[in-house]
């Protein structure tokens, strides 16, 4: 099958390699239906050491079940399903849990074996654990919306519950990426009823105020800062939602958080140190959290309402690429002229 | 009047300095009745720089009113009060809030102009929004235990709080100190079930048991965090209360904590960076959370158990020297000799 490798920082390439196969009764193959390229994979996609075999790509994707283990029982073929960007056993303490990121024995798409999604098919493991069937054919308007419940949707939605966004609350989103704007969206939906985005690509903030935002601040730094807090009544704001990764945006969350408040991350951090001490975190009294979604906990609270059309989360896709022009999805995200690319083997 | 100074690392004395007077309506006077040297004392006494002005020192008292602003109407003349370590106005939106550490108005004893409590007695700014009556006279035995309510107490308790406690929880308390002890207290009052003590002073340990500890685990380091994943099922510690403030501490906390948990630091950090990003925090979804207790916030809802006698955290006390001596007080701290020193002027 043709499947989407990375040889190193800005090498994309299309290549062929070996048809996924079921390895364990566990196990299911999915027919790639959609896949998308995520704002995450901008990052290996600057900084990945040069290597001659390459790694798969992708981790967000639905399709069909074409072929299943003998243990499997929650998914036939046949069955259209969305893939969590984490697969997860669904059996241990974590998973009941709800936080399948930290399955016992689970692990993340394209590594350790397993395929990449911006491929033709896909082994899924555990597929009971980590699929979740949706209720439409391979041809609805809904595949998109129903592709964001792999990890753009539930990242944003994780964003937001974990940082306590509820009826009435002041929240400042930090990024305008499809996580920022999804952000937004569950922010929304959860009742806020300030929500501060902070971008500076008109077509995307556009776009979050039509997902709820209230005010755009498209400053940044000292400046972005400023008019945060003025808008927030001069004190920070309660919630602040990172949804970028970079050091600049963690110390822009510092900077308008209100002392009390919760900063909460979902943009994978890419540094390892940050300032949490005296003058940052503690003085004031701030919560850091977030951290990757469990985004299979949130697929079957979200769907309803993208299957009843309540929602559009689909609208963050402005580009469809066919599986082998894959690495022109990459070029145009990485040069902003897309927001987020959509991928259709 | 009498008050202790440092005049840099090591270098504490008992000098004369100008008696305290009202400068503002709101202002009060308190003759300071029973004072102590903290845990977060050490940290200048170990790193101070010599200035040959020096700076007052202590931040927790109990007293009595010996004279009152004309605007004070919630103590007066011959109350015994108790202090918070921060003084606060009581009527900005965060003392309103509960968080009278970041009060617009507030500030810190011995510092700004304002006096420590290491003393013979201390200006009180918005003696109203400060000051806690007690229902007790300066012979009480109560003293001690009501001394703690001015921070180590609060302290411990805002420990517990912030790191969702609950009935049932399953905490790990880092640090044998003053506050790790109460902070074992305040877990065992709001229902914690197991509550692992992270510390190898035993005299110290011996009364964390007695507040409430179930397992005490003397080991450090990488020996240290392997005991308490053993004695919480394998995954960490849900809960973890952080008392210590050093680096070695949080990468303790870090060590210990499970998966989805949260680290509550009260311990005043001696670091301004430390790891928070894929491999420490966010991977695993850890909430950091804590800073300096709004003691204020907790003397009203702690007072009753100390006053019937339920709990008895002056029990940390296990040295007492007259105000004269109070550089013998920090030694006896320092060389861990003394686990907390009252200081009686």
């Amino acid at each position: 099958m043709r499947a989407a490798y990375m040889y190193g920082a800005g090498d994309v390439r299309v290549v062929d390699v070996p048809d996924p196969k079921i390895q364990l009764p566990t196990d299911a193959v999915v027919r790639v239906v959609r896949a998308c390229v995520c704002g995450s994979d901008l990052h290996p996609y600057h900084s990945m050491p040069a290597t001659p075999e390459g790694t798969p790509m992708g981790h967000e994707f639905v399709g069909v079940v074409e072929d299943a283990g003998s243990a499997v029982s929650t998914v036939a073929r046949g069955d259209l399903v969305i893939a969590p960007f984490a697969w997860s056993d669904g059996s241990c303490e974590f998973c009941h849990a709800g936080l399948q990121t930290s399955c016992l024995h689970g692990g993340f798409w394209a590594a350790g074996g397993i395929g990449g999604a911006q491929a033709e098919a896909v082994r899924v493991p555990f597929a009971d654990g980590t699929l979740v069937k949706a209720p439409v054919g391979e041809d609805s308007h809904l595949l998109p919306s129903l592709l964001t419940l792999s990890d753009v949707y539930g990242t944003g939605y994780h964003a937001a519950l974990k940082g306590g966004v509820t009826a009435g609350s002041t929240v400042t989103v930090i990024g305008d990426g499809a996580v920022g704007l999804l952000a937004v969206l569950s922010a929304r939906q959860l009742g806020a009823e300030r929500i501060v985005l902070m971008g500076r690509h008109k077509a995307r903030t556009d776009l979050g105020r039509e997902f709820g935002a209230t005010d755009v601040v498209a400053e940044r730094g000292q400046e972005g800062i400023a008019k945060v807090r003025e808008l927030t009544g001069g004190h920070g704001s309660p919630v602040v939602l990172e949804a970028v990764g970079h050091m600049p945006a963690y110390e822009q969350a510092v900077g308008v958080v209100r002392p009390g408040g919760v900063i909460s991350r979902v943009g994978v951090p890419q540094y390892e140190q940050a300032p949490v001490g005296f003058t940052s975190l503690f003085g004031p009294n701030i919560t850091l959290t977030g951290g990757p979604a469990p985004a299979r906990a949130y697929i079957e609270t979200l769907m309803p309402a993208v299957l009843d059309g309540t929602v559009e989360p689909g609208r963050v896709f402005d580009e469809t690429v066919a599986l082998d022009r894959t690495p022109e999805g990459y070029r145009a995200m990485d040069e902003r002229r897309a927001l987020k690319v959509l991928v259709r083997p």
